[in-house]
This record gives structure tokens, sequence and C-alpha cells, in this order.
């Protein structure tokens, strides 16, 4: 079985952190394929940042033809319906990942994200995944997801600093880390605290495992219909031209 | 990894069919426990014998030690909350897993279920899970859960002319089949209808599977902290006297 | 008329506390006949006591042939629905008729009850009746149920503490006392803070005579029809048979 | 126990069908006082009728010292709000009192009233009242309320059809009738369609007798704490005057 | 283009201020017809003043036949629904518009209001126009109306209070300003906060402006269809008897 | 006052219809700029070409700077919060500003736009906007996008048919065109049906001449901050150097 995990945004460690993370919890036989975005932004922080990022995430899933389920790893699930259009194969956010784990293993989560500028978009995802009463609470660090990628961050501790506030204040049950950048930090945290902490990196590539394995395709039927073949292949070609220049 | 796939009801044919297709799922290295509920009801059809079958189905994983994830293979997810309380390990209802893999791959989607009775106790999962949305519409086929064990029914007739109908008048892009009696009859569906058409049997064992590799336990924080000892002993003590005597 | 009064516990001081308050707000004419479960757990805190409690709810209410209503007398309205099945006499629980009556007396209304595993289960009943947004929060004051038993408990404190923080931070305009145990408490708070502060044993008592004068019954259509006779014979015998072992 | 049961029309004649209603099913030694509005519309369909219904409901309430408790005996349950600031004691709409008892008996159920025009004013109230998931539909006989009071109308067959419609494409399990004025078809369509059909004044001075015996008042806190005595007296005034002039 | 802008209230200095406004904001050949409602009461703060307020308020439309739309100059929208009956002119309350022109302008908002007990009246109103999800609290300063109208008032500082707190606890992106006495302060309040802190007299000019030049009317259909004449007639006749005697 | 009309796809004719409508409702003194899309894909329906047509759009806006508004004329809203996060002049979607003018003018309202395709977009929208309960329904014409620029074509039928059963079947007050392609079509069908029928680019176009004349922004605070502006730059040398190749 052959996992795509795409980045959407640009900065390449931010890939081989997600890629590592995935290959950990894959399982013997699945293949992990993680890809850069080509062209975008280098981290996505809201919704400006998440509309520049989509095409060149669908440009690296429709340059990739063999594999068999594709996961977004942005927790935003940036371009994830437009993404299901594109292939038949099963198609996961690592933030829409996030949230079904946590609500099979808890009545209640916290999400812990970076930015306070990202928590309308996350927002707006969870009401549409109808996960707008089990989440309880996002909560936002303020440390800016490429810091992240920085030695000798005080992250850890901000991010601590929220999910017991979560767990006093809020009661939450679990809590879902929000952003790609974070997987590292889910085991320690889930010791320290005694409540699960996921990572929707490691929760999408499982679940997506699981679709493989089902042998179950995206619906065609509706909003998920495939675009017409002249639009493909004009969106291909442009794709091709911007390659070249970018 | 072993998942214990524990029927509610009492009928063995049905935890037969329920564990053959729960094998043809399962990755190598998954061994499928499947256990019949010692005392209950014969089938689950709506609020009282969803009540009846609890105990005993909590019996069956109590009397259980050696498993990593548990199913509940009934559609009503019959003690659910319950059984999240008696063990850490993943428990997982065929309800639930039906209606999160059809949210994963389709914008809408329908339930074709057995009677009318059991419409209302669906409906309230539904939207207990944040579904209420996503679920345009739970249909009744009107064919009892036994039925679905003799040969020669009508079963597959009815419950297709139900589908075309929620593909036409609810403009459902997925299908969620509603009785654990109806496994055997997905993939057919699923190929004549050209959708996606789930059962929540080899859905639930995927997602068990899932999460089992992502060693996530159920959260001892809040509703499902688990009883105090002396409660579990009084119950387990009620459990052996009762099953001597049933 | 008569009204049956079930505990789902097995504590018969509740049971007795219970049937006191409710005679003291039964009409003259009323006959209230309070049982205490044959099995089943010594106190209702979550989800797991609530599964095994019903079955013996269920049961006294089968032996009880002579009544027009019946209260469940467990805040968590264990088995409302199952109870519904197998009588067409009105079946009130004590969780839904204090919020029934805390809706007719205020905006917004907030349940003070005894421990936070208690919490989501209320809370996935108070979404199931709608009342969500009615019920601004739901407050645990860390008393476990048998506590509320003892004397020199200081149980009046930590509730009152709950109430006042209702009052002022959620703005809540009606308290609903969250446990059968509190019965005896809501005059005294109700006094103490000047707003209705409620027990829903008597609420229950009071909205099962309405019932009984408008003699109107529980709807056979749909979710609470009677199981079929084979049914209901075949839980009867287990019942029969597990009283003589119990 | 004295009920005031104030008919927000003019239309004496509807006054005197629910005053027998609710003498019918009160309690000894429970009086009903049936009052009809001074000054109004005489039948209420709509937005614009119900808000000039409202100052005469009012000052009849205002009116009357002597009463434990007020039924407002309009389905759009016109003044609800105001007239609990107007009085502790406990007041319940006959739209309300039909949807809580609905609710107490049946999953699911819906109301059939008289004009579509009434039809949003209704399902605004069932919003705000938590109801709008288990009312599964409004329907409209398209019969004028005072056609209601006409002998020789076809009201009872043209809301039979209603009904029929609701239980079989609606799976309603109970019915509200949506009119004060068809207080006397309910006994009859509930024998006719084998569920429960309810007629709101029924309902409304039962809850009522409910309430006065639990003692409960009116919440003084927040959104129904008393006017301020110099606008309760202007107001007073301004009723007087206007009674010597109509 | 002439827009009647309707005080509810019977306070000539509050229309005047929410005359002023008007003028300012609205375009070159846009006329302003202050009105002040002739009986009622002199603020309206909750349900009932609300209730007496509606009648002088549609009155008050009703002799004013030459105007292209209406602004109901009450944070509480009096008789909004009331008031689309009696005219095919667009109508809008000024709470309504200020609720939808910070939807355009925020993600979530907070309104702050004069008293604690008109918080639930808009509570009700929000939940009714879909913005219960985007605002996201509504805050009193327990100022009462009259207040705002007095020199020397701490108005200002208590309101910029609630709109800190608002922007640091709730996450507020905009401040919508709870009542028409609170017109003068927006502008100074949204540079001293450095978000939107909209007042809803001025937003409402500026929408009725919009619909007007779109040439649109309240639809007839359904719940706003206008009364049938005799009823129209009989309202004015008391109407005017009314004037009379005031 | 200068208003931007974006086109988010990239069919010159599209554009120019829309302008024509915009400018037939635009007051005197404001000047429409109308822009098409520099890249992206010729008509947008569904999630796929939305994606692909923003960052075309948010070029297309950041190439203009002198505006006071804008509105984006595809009515999925095609890229409206990103647009936010570009300028802090307000910005209107035509589906969003046909939803709430229908909103001020009727109790509920029905969607007819082009494929089925489109509709859970359109239904995400109309979640998230809080317009759930009042949109009744969404129903698609099966019109595609481009033929409704062609003559002869017979889409007026087609549409009215949908209309028709709207009003009779889901009780619609008000019609709400779902496709910028629809604007010639609204008067005739407003004058057909006799309820409002509402094109978004000319409501769009009168909400932003209401929101520049109260001269309010988008808030710069949470979910539309601007993004660094180093990000910005990034983004503007992309367009540039894409613009170049395409």
């Amino acid at each position: 079985m052959r996992i795509l995990v795409v980045n959407p945004n640009t900065t390449a460690s931010m890939t081989e952190k997600a890629c590592l993370a995935a290959r950990q919890v894959a399982s013997e036989g699945t293949e992990i394929i993680a890809v850069t975005s080509a062209h975008g932004p280098v981290s996505i922080e809201g919704y400006y940042d998440e509309a520049l990022a989509v095409p060149g995430m669908l440009q690296a899933i429709q340059a990739h033809e063999n594999f068999d389920a594709v996961v977004i790893a942005c927790f935003d699930d940036t371009g994830l319906d437009a993404a299901r259009c594109v292939t038949d194969k099963p198609v996961i956010g690592i933030g829409e990942a996030g949230y079904r784990v946590a609500s099979m293993l808890a009545n209640k989560f916290s999400v812990v994200t970076t930015l306070a500028r990202s928590v309308p978009a996350l927002e707006h995802n969870l009401l549409r995944y109808g996960m707008e009463r089990q989440c309880i609470s996002v909560r936002s660090s303020e440390i800016p997801v490429l810091e992240l990628e920085c030695d000798g961050s005080d992250a850890m501790q901000k991010i601590g600093q929220e999910i017991e506030q979560a767990i006093v204040e809020d009661r939450a049950e679990a809590i879902v880390l929000g952003c790609a950048g974070m997987v590292d930090l889910a085991e320690k945290l889930s010791a320290q605290f005694a409540i699960p902490v996921l990572d929707g990196v490691t929760c999408a590539v499982s679940l997506c495992e699981s679709l493989v394995r089902l042998r179950v395709k995206t619906s065609r039927q509706g909003g998920y219909a495939p675009p017409p073949t002249e639009k493909m292949a004009a969106s291909a070609f442009h794709a091709t031209s911007r390659q070249t220049t970018d």
C-alpha cells in the first residue's frame, strides 16, 4: 500500500518531520511517499495561506499516479474537498483525522493550535464535520508554525500550559495538537497529562490504511464528482507551465 | 493484534456472519475473537432490546482479558459508552464506524436499516456523534433482523429500493447499511449503485486496527473514567451467579 | 391514581428519601409506590452504572401491573426509552422532569450534579431533549452520591457554591439539582438564592399526575412500539430466574 | 387553586370552548377563570395579530390578582415572555404545553395548525423552546380559525388528512393540534389514528396544576425580572384609559 | 428615497439622537423621517417593554404612507415581524442590522448592551436570525437606557471595559453596541479598540438604502402575508380612539 | 465610490453580464470596475473549480489598489475569507449577499443553482453563515453555467419549475438564484412568481455601497488579520512570474 503524504506548504523540514512520524506508525508493507508542495506559502496560518497552498497541493496529487490514499499534512485540511474531486482514492486531512480519532476516545476534546489567526478556519472545519459540540475549545499557544522547527523553542511548555487549562477549565478528555509541526510532541504530552494527546499526521496515516483495507473509494456522486476532462486538462497545462517558471 | 468482536444479541449465526466479514477485512496478524453474548435478546430492534443486551455484552468484554480493541457488533452501538468505562482499550460500535467512514467519503449519506422502531434510537446516536447534518436520512426497509438470516428472503431487493430513493430523493452520496446482518450485501450493492455502500462490521474492525496501531487508549478522565473497584467487583459477582442460572 | 417511583439503584435509603419527597408533593388521592431495584449498582454515577441498572429497573416496572404512571428516580434518566416500550402508561425521568419544569420558569438554567464523571451522560440527555441551549452549564460538586446519605456532610455548602457561580458566571435563572439524593435540599436552596432550585423527584411526580389527568399514553407508533410478545416473555423468564438467584 | 385562562383574542365563543375543555381536565378543587381579552384581534393568525393581542392580554392578567397560574390560550403563545414579567405565578402557553406533553410521549411529533401564515411564528417558538428536532413538521390545514367555530365545517376531515400524512410521510409518533379552537377534536382524532393527538388547552391547565402543586414560581432573575414599578404604573394607567374608550 | 425611522419608545431625545445619526450616514437624496411612538414605555428593556411598545410602533408605520423603507430603532427589534406584515416596504430592526453588518466584517462578534434583563430577548433574536454561533457573547454594561441620555454618565468607560473583555476573553473580532442610545459612541470606541464597533441605527439606515435601490419588497407569501383588510381596519379604529384618549 | 467586481472564472462574457447588472443597481457616483480573473477555470462548478480560481482572484484584487469595496462575483463565494485578509476594504460574495438580502425579506428562502455537484459547497457556506435554517432547500436546475450564456437555452423554464416546487413543497417565501450567470433572469422571475427572486450580483453591489457609506472596514483582529509582509511579497512575486507565463 502506498500513501501519499502531501505537505501543502513549501517547508521541506516539515515534510520530513511528517514523513518520519508517518513511517513510525505505518504498517509493514505500507510505503509513505512524502511530497513538499512545489509552490505556495512557507507555512499555513489562516485563510490566505490556505488559499494559495491549494493549487500546488492539487498538482502534487495529480503528478503522482501510483498511490492508494492521500494525507493532506496541514491541520487546516487545506483543499480537502477539492482533492477528493481529483482522485477517487481516499483523501484525509490531518485536522479531520485528529478530530475523528479523538471523538472515538473521549466525550469532549480540545484543540491546541499555533496562532489565533488560525482559530476561525479550524472552527469552520469543526462545524462542517459536525464536531462543534465534541470539540469544547480551540486554544492558540501563540507559537508561529516555523518556530516549532527551531531547536530550543519553549513550544513544549506553552502548549503544555494550554493543555492544562483545557483539562481544568473546559473538561477536555483528550487533546488534538493543531499543527503538523507538533507531531513529535504528542507522545510526551500524552504521558505528561495522562489523557490522549493526538497528532493528526499519524492519525491520518492510520485512518488511510483503514480505508484502503476496506477497499472503499470517495463517492463520485454529488459534490465530489470528478471535474469534466477538459477542465482537468486545462488545469494540468497551467500546472506544467507554472512549474517551469517557478 | 487481537480484536474482540462482541455480538450483543444471542443469535450465534449473526456472530458467525460478522466474524467471517471481520476476518476478510482484517490485516495479516490480526486475530478476530468473535463472541456471542451469553444472555439477552435474540435480536436488537429498538430501545428495549438494547437495554437488555448491555449487561451480557459488558460481561463478555470483562470475561476476555487478552484483547487490544473491541467491536460492538450491533448497529445501535448498544452499550458503547459503558463499554468504554470497562476497558481502556479502544471500543468502537459498528454504527459509529459506518458513519465515520461514510463521512470521509461523501458529503452526505443515508442509513438503510431494518424496522421503523429502530430509527429513533439511531437518530439519537447520530445526533450525539454530530452526524445529524451529514446523515440526510435514516430509512427502514421493514425487514426484521432475523429474516436477514433466512435464505430466499427478498431483503436485497427491498434494501436496494431504499438505496435508490436515498440517492434520488435525498441526494445521498454514500449508504451505510444499518444492521450487522447485512454485512454480506455491501459489496454487491456498492457495485450495483456505483456509490460507497458500507457495512459497519468491516468498518469497525478496520478502524480498531488503526487505533491499536496508533497506540491510543480511551480517555480515563471524565465520562469514561473507570468505575470504582468495588462496583466492578459487585457486578462481576452478579455476572457469575447469573451465568450459573441462565 | 397510583404512581410507581422506581429507584434504579439498590440503596433503600435513597428510595425512602425519594418516596418521602414524592408523597409531600402528591395530590390527595395519589398513591406513591416506591420500589428499590432488586439488583444493580448501589448508586448511579455515569455510563457503567446506568447500563447495569436498567434491566433491574425494567423488571421492577414489569413486576408491578397496577399503576398509572412511572417515575424513574435517577437523574441520568436511566433506561427511560426502554421503559416507555414496556408500558404505555406515562414514564418520566427525574432529570427530564427537572429540565422541563426549569424551562417553564426561566430563560436559562444550570444543573448542579455530583461527580464530573456523570456530566457527559447528562449532557447527552440534554442534547437529546433539545435542552442544550436552555441549560447553560452542568456543574459538578464532586460529592459522591452516597455521601449525600450521610449526616454531617458538607454537601449543602459545596452545592451552594456551585449555585452561586452558576448565577454569577453563567447567568443561570434557575437551578436543577442533579441527583435524587439532593431532594431534601431544594427548598432551602431556593430560599437562600431567591431563584427556583428544583428537585427532579417532585417535578416528575407532579408531571406524572398531569399526564394521568390528561388521560394520555405513550405513543405505540415508532420508537416506543411494544416489543414482540415472545421477546417480552423471554426477558420475563430471565427476570424470574435471576430474582431467584440474586 | 385558581387558574386564569386568558384568551388573547376577542372571540368569546373560543373562550367558552377553552373554558369547557379546561374544566373537564381540571382536578377537583381547581377553579378555572376564563377571560376574553377586552381589545385586540378577533383571531390570532400570524405575527400581526399576535402583536396587537399582547397588551390586552397583559391587562387581563394584571386586572386579576387572585390566581395561582395563568394559561395563555393561543397556540402562538402570544406574549408569553412578557406575561412572565408581569406576575411571578407560573404562566404557560398552550403551544408550549402541547409540545412539552408530546415530547414526553413520543420521539417525534407533528403540529397541525390552521393557516400557512401562522407556520413561521410557530417554527420560531419551536426553535426557541429547543423543539426544532423533536417537532418533525408543522402542517397547515388551511382552515381559518373562526371556521372552526362553525357547525358543519369540514375541519375534522381536513385535519385528519394532515395527521395521516404526518404519520406516513414524517413518521410522527404524536400530533399537537395547533389552535385553541381545535380543543374538542383531540379525543376523537386520538381514537381514530391510535396515537396521542394533543390539545394545548388541556395540556396547559394540567401542567399549571403541576407547577402550582410544586409551589414553584417564575424566576425573578434575568429576563423575567419584574419591570420597574413606574413602568408598570404607567402601563396600568394606559390600560384604564383605554378600557374606558374601547 | 424616504426612510421612516420609528423609535418604539416614547422618549423624544432618543429619537432625535437616532435621527441625527441616521442623517449623517444617509446618502444625498435620502430623507429621514424620525417618529417617536405616540404611546408605550419610555425605554425598552426586556420582554414587557417590548410587548407594550409594538402597537404604538405599528400605528406609527400605518400613519405614514409615504416612505420607502422602515427602520425600527430599538435594539430588541421590537415588533419586526408584525411590521413586515403591515407594509411590503423593507423593514429592518437596528439589532438585526448591527448583527448582519458585523457578520460581513468579522468571524465572530460580541454585543454590549444595557441591562442583564435584556440579554435573553437579544439571545432569542440572535438564534432566530441564525447568528447564535457568530455572536460569541452578549454582555451587559448594567447602564439603564435612560442614563445614556444624561451628561456626565460613565457609560463610555463601562462599555469600554466590556469591549476589552470581549476582545480578550471571547476573541470577538467586532462589537455591536446593543442600544439605540449608544449611537454616538461607536466611532470613538472603534478608534479606541481598533476593531469595528457598530451602531445599529446607522447600519439599518444604510441597509434600507440598499434594499430600496435593489427595488425589493418583503415577501407577501407565508409568514409576512398581509392581514385581511377587516383586521387592519379594526386595528386602525382602535388606534384612532386610543390616540384620542392618550 | 469604486467597487471592484471580480469574476473569479475566466469567461469574459460572464464578467460583462455581471458588470451590466452591477451598473444598473449602482448609485450615481459609484463606479463599477469589473475584472475577469487572469487564470483559473472557465466556470466554477464545485470544489475543484473553486480551489483553482482563488489565487487568480486574489491577484486581481491585489493588482487593483484604488477601490472601496470588492464583490466576488461567484455564487460559491470563492475565496471570500482569503480576500478579507488581503484588503481591509469590505469584501462581499454574491452568494452571501443573496442570502443576507433574502433573510431580510422572508422567513424562509430556497436557492436554485446550476448543477448538483455545486450543492454541497453551497450548503457548507449556508451552514457557516448561520443560514442553514432560513434556507429551506438548495435545488439544482441541472443547467451547466456556460449554457446560461447561450441564446435559446431553456434555462428560464427549468429554473421556473424549480422555483414553483420550492414555493409549493418547501414553502419558500423568496428565491436566491444560485449563479452569477442568472443575473438577467431575476426581475422576470420575480414578476412571474410574485415573490422576491434575488440575484446575488446586484445584492452584493448594493450591500457594498452600504458598508462603504458606513465607513466600516473588515476586522484586522483574529481570522482576517493581514498576512505577514514577507508572505504577501512572496505571493506577489509568484503572481507576476505566473502572469508572464500564462
